[in-house]
């Protein structure tokens, strides 16, 4: 069953030689992109849909999301905001939620955003663990991800748990807890911070990790300068992200980890800068420099619990300093690289995983339709939900009443 | 037929009285709220609808709009965030393509776009012509948007027309232009800024203006220091729009123009300030003084192409310091007092006029139903679209598949 997507006003591809396009059409068949052109020279298929001179572009591609969480951080954000303290703040309250829930509980909080996530363009997610910090949660945390997510992460590493010492618990993480999710995830993360991990503890981690043959992430430079940075280039990691507070060495060290093969990608978060009331992260500086930048959301009920990949692109051209083509394609093949799916792969189970960010022959048929003629409106009209209609692995997932 | 609107967890009222509830219900009848008070109080309806949990608050009152207009800007906006310069742009190409424009193309892009802010929560919106410049069609300007606006705005001196020499367009509108719209308006405006006109240019119009009966705006202090402020403060005008350049007299004068009655309302316009890269405009300081504000879209295809009231609502609390609770009401009970609706009135038609930005017995029922258990999300989840249902003037006309 192939389906024909014509009537495309402007095509994003994010391919070299396509380009942006005019005037054209896509055939998706088996999940995958199957042919893309110009509407005029479009072959026949079994079904065929006019999105009406619209403009499509790739699904989101949302590289950095914490969705296994249970409880509620709302009266934190709301002292926040009014400028008071807020004592009972913080990650652990997260953890104490999330270790009380159920398994149920769980998953159905984590689809109910993926849900919103997804109508909101993003169809493809990385999403962590990191609010378990015993062996049997975050396995369960790792398990239940892996269920929905694109690309699973653990982050045992994300603070030292409440009644534990650092080193001991730097062990856990790094040993047992370790052993138990390699199985279940695609990434090891680190929270390298002031008042989380230092650089001999998550190097330590970190290198556990890779020993074990899986890929590497650093939360870095989020809160002040720090060493997450070098570090995730010096252990080639997938990415670093937030990556707030950076100098020129460390943005030129991003830059030049992608000569002679993959580098380190450096994410963005722009929701999460702005409702933690930080500078937005330099990521004009960074793209200057050719460095490879991703846009993502970090949603968490704590420092930026929204879904919307379009609000923070919007925030990326209109406060950072970004086209609305370079933010787009942060938040899309950006993501894409950031989770080492720009190109075809193998996953955990064996099987071919077909790569994520462009619209060429070959990649998986992510796309949304936008009810506007251009991605500028992404930028142009902050705030208003434009998504039309989403494919996601070839399957309309979301569509008005009036597609066609 | 009265209508039960009951299971609402969070009721923001702005009324100093009710004050924001808990286990809320409302009654409306005959387009007024009828009733407010605790669910397990509530009287009888016709018909009961339950939120099932959700906050409620009074629908947006977008008290600065420019809906009137046809044609596309979209290049000089992207071109404008690429940092280029663009050299056909500016406010005179929407006159072209307005005055080229026929009523229906004017009347369906205003619908378009009135519909889109409803979907989003704005129940009373306040429309200004400006892209006419003649006679005739600031005149059609006028009567296309009192067919849709809650409160309509002579924008004639919005700039001088090309070919136009300045002294003689301000007679124009001042004398003949202002005489043709006034039966169709509530108000008239006058963008006092250098480039456009001085202020005793302004002042020519806006003391015109009065001495016909018409309530004043001013657009000022937009693009830097300027005389809008003092102006609009002095001729008692309705309010002072942008708003960004203020020094602390300024901020002083906006205050003490509510001492003894009604003053003039600071608008604030944070997705177009935004939207041209400028500083944002200085509501905390406002708001500390003890001014009036107004938080209103100023939606146009040039500057802040949005109809987003709840993303203008997440801009004033993560990036101006507001609280949730000083956004939700600057942008509602504020927006009614920009538009002279905070209090009950008599229309143009005199017929009575009930009043917005508030829910509470005699105001008109205009309310919305967030996803979300309280206001405060419109700003924790910034970009996801939050509305579930809206009722306009008591009618549900935005109601999801899943209310009962
Ligand atoms: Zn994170
Ligand atoms: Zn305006």
């Amino acid at each position: 069953m192939s389906t024909l997507v014509t009537g495309i006003g402007e095509l994003t591809t994010n391919d070299d030689e396509l380009g942006r396009m005019r005037d054209a059409a896509v055939v998706l068949e088996g999940g995958l992109v199957a042919w893309v052109g110009q509407a005029a020279a479009a072959p026949a298929a079994d079904a065929r849909v006019d999105v009406a001179g619209r403009a499509v572009l790739p699904g989101w591609v949302d590289s950095h999301t914490h969705l296994v969480f249970a409880g509620d951080r709302t009266a934190e954000f709301e002292a926040r905001m009014a400028g008071e303290p807020y004592a009972a703040g913080g990650i652990g309250v997260t953890v104490a939620a999330t270790r009380a829930a159920s398994d149920d509980e769980l998953a159905a909080n984590l689809d109910r955003l993926a849900d919103e996530a997804l109508r909101g363009g993003t169809t493809a997610l990385e999403v962590k663990t990191g609010y378990g910090l015993t062996v049997a949660d975050e396995l369960r945390s790792a398990r239940i991800a892996a269920a929905r997510a694109d690309a699973v992460t653990f982050l045992g590493a994300h603070l030292v748990p409440e009644g534990s010492d650092a080193q001991g618990y730097v062990d856990l993480v790094a040993g047992e807890m370790l052993e138990a999710v390699a199985p279940h995830v695609d990434a090891v993360d680190v929270f390298c911070e002031r008042g989380a991990f230092d650089e001999q503890q998550s190097r330590r981690v970190l290198e556990a990790a890779r020993a074990r043959g899986l890929a590497l992430r650093v939360h870095g430079n989020q809160l002040g300068p720090g060493p997450g940075t070098r570090l995730a280039v010096e252990l080639g990691a997938l990415s670093v992200d937030h990556v707030a507070f950076l100098d020129d060495d460390e943005v030129a060290m991003l830059a030049d980890s992608w000569h002679g093969g993959r580098g380190t990608v450096a994410t963005v978060l722009p929701a999460c800068d702005l409702s933690t009331r930080m500078p937005l992260a330099p990521a004009r500086r960074l793209l200057d420099a050719g460095a490879v930048v991703a846009i993502a959301s970090n949603c968490n009920p704590g420092t930026s619990y929204t879904t919307s990949m379009a609000y923070c692109v919007a925030t990326a051209v209109l406060q950072m300093g970004l086209t609305v083509e370079e933010a787009v394609r942060a938040a899309t093949l950006g993501g894409a690289a950031a989770i080492d799916r720009d190109a075809p792969r193998t996953g955990r189970d064996g099987r071919p995983l077909a790569p994520l960010g462009r619209i060429r022959p070959g990649a998986r048929a992510d796309l949304q339709v936008l009810d506007a003629p251009s991605v500028t409106h992404l930028a142009y009209r902050p705030g208003v939900p434009l998504v039309h209609a989403v494919w996601r692995a070839g399957d309309l997932v979301v569509a008005p009443d009036r597609l066609s």
